[in-house]
């Protein structure tokens, strides 16, 4: 499999043969202000330019949005996707907004879904602390987000956690599917008061732990204003802890393959 | 109160108009090895010079031993203090091992400790995570920290957390005590495959999210090998997450008031 950094979560993945986009958020540097209510909202994003042409990017085989929050599908995505475009949403209310949008070929990801004979199976995940849940605002504005392991009999099972902080169905996943390769959301992105919404440092830990022969990809991260974890802090904790040989933070337009 | 940050966790604080000092590590730079097992273990310790003259630091009423880690009780501290020095220990342990070493002041911290009208009251901590504490060669090795509440009429209360990760009982001293001011040793020492032994960045936000009012005054940082947080990185995270103005770290030698 070949894993392409993009931008922030927008990763190119070929698995199989096959060709995913991932979360794209495809606007201009800058063209958004920064979150309302997160760490260093006076940041616009996102912060940095994509690292190649859209055409270049939208030569996929399907997409993959976990959830729609602006940094995983944005106005930009809306305006420069093909409405024909296959596109993979992780529950009907996306799918629903989606249609609204536009776009015709739409499929919700489950425990049995597919692309051809790629298993795209949907996984769990939380976008912030149980303290932040409980504040029925807050829990509508983070919502659902999702995760998805990918199988192929050709392939290392590759298991991108999505946006979300460390539970235990994360690590239940972890055992259950043993992937070789492990996609985590890194940024340490805060929201004012309630802290990470998303991995930080430790969690490279704590998958290390429950998969010591999987490799790590670092993502989202250096793109959007709320992300307090950079690729160097992050290598730099990784080898401070010895798990350098498993961890990588491809740059945007750098690619890893396994 | 006046709190001088001298090197790693020793302070001198100055409370209700007595001195105490903390935690004496009181070794030359380059002393010790690395903790073994523990992040960057190559690297020597204390990893700096101490900022002032052994003579200041002992010029105290009473010296407070918070645990009996090298880090906070050393051989330089057990040669340069002098044997009849009134010193606080934790427990019965600590107190048998600091009369082995021929010191015969001793008082063990408690509920219902007193120096003078003062009172220091020791609060629990938990020096690892409950994995590491499953292991019975590392409970051995992390072994009991305490902190200390001190307590006057004339004076805000101090909460001294000592060598903890965030635990319940923390968060129940901090509402049971209320205090004014708190020292938070946010080094993030990390032990490898079993991670953090101490504070990190983000217990700074839950011990503000407790006490909004509080100065938090952050040490513990860049004096021996296993911290991995700076001052630097502590406080843009501070920043970050606008609590700049109840955190400070100030560097060895520095002093800051209450």
């Amino acid at each position: 499999m070949k894993i392409t950094q993009v931008r922030n979560a927008t990763q190119l993945i070929t698995y199989a043969g096959k060709r995913f986009l991932i979360d794209p958020m495809l606007a201009k540097k800058d063209a958004y202000p920064g979150f309302d209510g997160s760490a260093r909202a006076k940041i616009r994003n996102p912060m940095v330019e994509l690292p190649m042409s859209i055409d270049a990017l939208l030569d996929v085989d399907a997409i993959i949005v976990t959830h729609t929050h602006l940094d995983h599908w944005d106005d930009a995505a809306v305006e420069l996707i093909p409405k024909s475009q296959l596109i993979y949403v992780q529950n009907a209310r996306d799918e629903e907004l989606l249609r609204s949008q536009g776009f015709t070929q739409l499929r919700q990801l489950s425990a049995t879904s597919f692309f051809d004979d790629i298993a795209l199976i949907k996984t769990e995940g939380q976008h912030g602390s149980d303290e932040a849940y409980a504040i029925a605002e807050l829990a509508e504005r983070l919502g659902d987000a999702c995760g998805i392991v990918f199988k192929h009999p050709t392939e290392k099972t590759l298991y991108l956690v999505g946006d979300s902080i460390w539970i235990d169905g994360i690590a239940d996943n972890m055992r259950q599917y043993q992937p070789g390769v492990v996609i985590m959301n890194t940024g340490w992105a805060h929201l004012l008061r309630f802290g990470p919404i998303i991995f930080g440092l430790e969690d490279l830990l704590k998958a290390h732990n429950i998969l010591p022969q999987a490799q790590i990809v670092a993502t989202h991260m250096e793109a959007v204003n709320h992300c307090l974890v950079t690729r160097q802090s992050l290598l730099q904790y990784a080898q401070d802890n010895q798990l350098q040989a498993f961890v990588s933070a491809p740059y945007d337009g750098d690619s890893v393959t396994f």
